[in-house]
């Protein structure tokens, strides 16, 4: 493998020093770049763009080409690993994902394919080997997956969901039977990120979209648990180096705490929690990744860099902190605003670190 | 005024002994019940039965003639106030409601009508008149209104949004408008829940029901602060008595301490919070309301008692906890489910009170 030449993003998830803070963006890759909207277009869909490995590496690519960003994530989506195992996923225009063959009971569970992530989503490690050639070291690759809950709240509802009121019934009135799928999910993501891993990936990121709907007890017994069990399967020193994990749980601020005892490296913030308190309460554990609210990136350049300086110093001095947002970027967003963002971070951070 | 014969949640909301622990749910009055189906079918529109006060006066008390609740809400909703400034509101079927003149710039702010309750509002005043009269005591009105923030949003978005881009850019772009737009809403809400707390209600409830979509930081700034300024401005001893005042934000679990520091005398609380937690927080200062997940209203009649069980116990002996779901029930749930809730309220609530 191609030693990093910039290792800073994985230096300050493993809570070692660094020079600055780094900086990434989540959803970095996607449609607020003119150029990821012709590669999009090129495509014709977007399932298409995910399964194609020299497109899905071109746009994975696209920000760092523009931007002096710390990391690149992989292009791909989260409900890949349910589409392997059988429920025939669709993307209607306009519409957000659906499920042709939806969990609806005990033997919709049994039926699920054992994932075999080399053949089943060749694809995507394909995708990987790719990127990290062209890469040649110049930034860590991020590979992610959807948590099991996460994964879960998709499959059980058939799609998108705001309510979650099929989920939700299966966990009051069949516990076992969620307990099972979610068994199920956390082996196949342990899969999944072992040979994103193999495949030559820098860090592992689990995204648990939706871990913020469920009580604090819920929360541990049927996300955090899951999240925990997967990562437990996963070896993680690889290629001689040690590959860092993170966790976001959107909505998850109330359980930090829980998290931080899950054995992941770092984990992610959204923008309602306050960086400084999540810190002096856990930032002795983990790592701490966010957490600017991406619709500061709507400001007019000097809010923007205000709260930028905002964020780090509530993070405060030392490592330990990766700047990203709270979210996903927005697709009208103008990049010339994550531009300041970024140099925003590149500018205010050094005073953080080092002598300094 | 009738004296109430029942004032075991005015107690709990000002922390005076109670025998047992009172219990109500938001949108108590709403879809779950047949009896509301019939009523709002007859009105013809939903507006319609928000603007008669006999129509809305019988589906206030519905709930209560079929459960043993210990308070009643008046049916309404909380964009009667923007209505009444003039913005137009209009609910499409199935579709949410609409301002056909939703706030855009500076003139729009100065051009909002100051609210006069008793002349523009007078059918919500009616209606608490006639909820009184007939409740005769047997148990307490709470009067409400949306938060400042949350009003705000409609009226900028134009409706309801999922990701408050209209609102969120007009924070980072033009803070002086929105905080004049705020400063308006915080004297209407002060204005109508003072005239509610005139026409007769036992109790006031701010709903901000968005304030979790900001940040720490945005949250005090935009939301809390003018949650607080409109509770300032109510004289809240009338009748003789002391009206108490619940603040419940949605998503606002990590804020509670600020939150208790704000006058107001409880705060509500969604699901994804422990009662436990949040009463070693702040349980010194505030009341707290909640918090079963509306959801747990699907599970069997035995896992729903656990659940009731579970958030009795978290909260622990002593008065303080009023009784109540994390949000507003679900349409379609069953209406005997919430008599088992209650019922269990009732049954083991006791335990944690006087000498027991």
């Amino acid at each position: 493998m191609t030693p990093l030449i910039n290792d800073c993003f994985i230096r300050a998830l493993l809570r070692q020093p660094v020079e600055r803070t780094p900086v990434w963006m989540m959803r970095q890759a996607g449609r607020y770049l003119p150029e990821y909207r012709r590669v999009r277009e090129q495509a014709g869909s977007f399932m298409n763009l995910c399964t194609t490995p020299e497109l899905a590496c071109e746009v994975t690519l696209q920000p760092l080409a523009r931007f002096p960003l710390d990391a690149a994530i992989l292009f791909s989506d989260i409900l890949t690993i349910p589409d392997a195992m059988g429920l025939g996923l669709e993307f209607a225009e306009g519409e957000g994902p659906r499920f042709r063959n939806p969990i609806r009971n005990a033997s919709d569970v049994r039926r699920l394919r054992v994932l075999d992530p080399e053949s089943d989503l060749r694809y995507v490690m394909d995708t990987v080997r790719l990127v990290r050639d062209r890469l040649g070291g110049r930034a860590p690759l991020i590979g992610f997956s959807g948590s099991p809950w996460t994964l879960a709240t998709y499959m059980v509802e058939g799609g998108s969901s705001r309510e979650f009121r099929k989920i939700k019934g299966l966990m009051y009135q069949e516990p076992q039977l969620l307990h099972a799928l979610l068994s199920t999910l956390a082996e196949a993501v342990a899969l999944y990120l072992s040979a994103k891993i193999a495949a030559g990936v820098d860090a592992i990121m689990v995204f648990d979209t939706w871990g913020g709907v469920l009580s604090p007890d819920q929360y541990e017994r049927f996300s955090l648990a899951y999240a925990k069990r997967a990562l437990d399967r996963i070896g993680r020193n690889a290629h001689g180096k040690r590959i860092p994990a993170i966790l976001f749980t959107k909505g998850g601020g109330q359980w930090l705490e829980a998290m931080a005892e899950s054995g992941y490296d770092a984990l992610g913030l959204d923008w309602t929690t306050d960086i400084g308190k999540a810190r002096e309460l856990v930032g002795h554990k983990v790592a701490l990744q966010g957490n600017l609210d991406p619709q500061a990136l709507y400001a007019p350049r000097d809010a923007l860099r205000t709260e930028v300086a905002q964020i780090l110093a509530r993070y405060g001095r030392g490592t330990g902190h990766v700047f990203n947002l709270g979210h996903g970027v927005a697709p009208d967003v103008d990049p010339e605003q994550v531009r300041t963002m970024i140099e925003a971070v590149h500018e205010f951070s050094p005073a953080f670190h080092g002598a300094g």
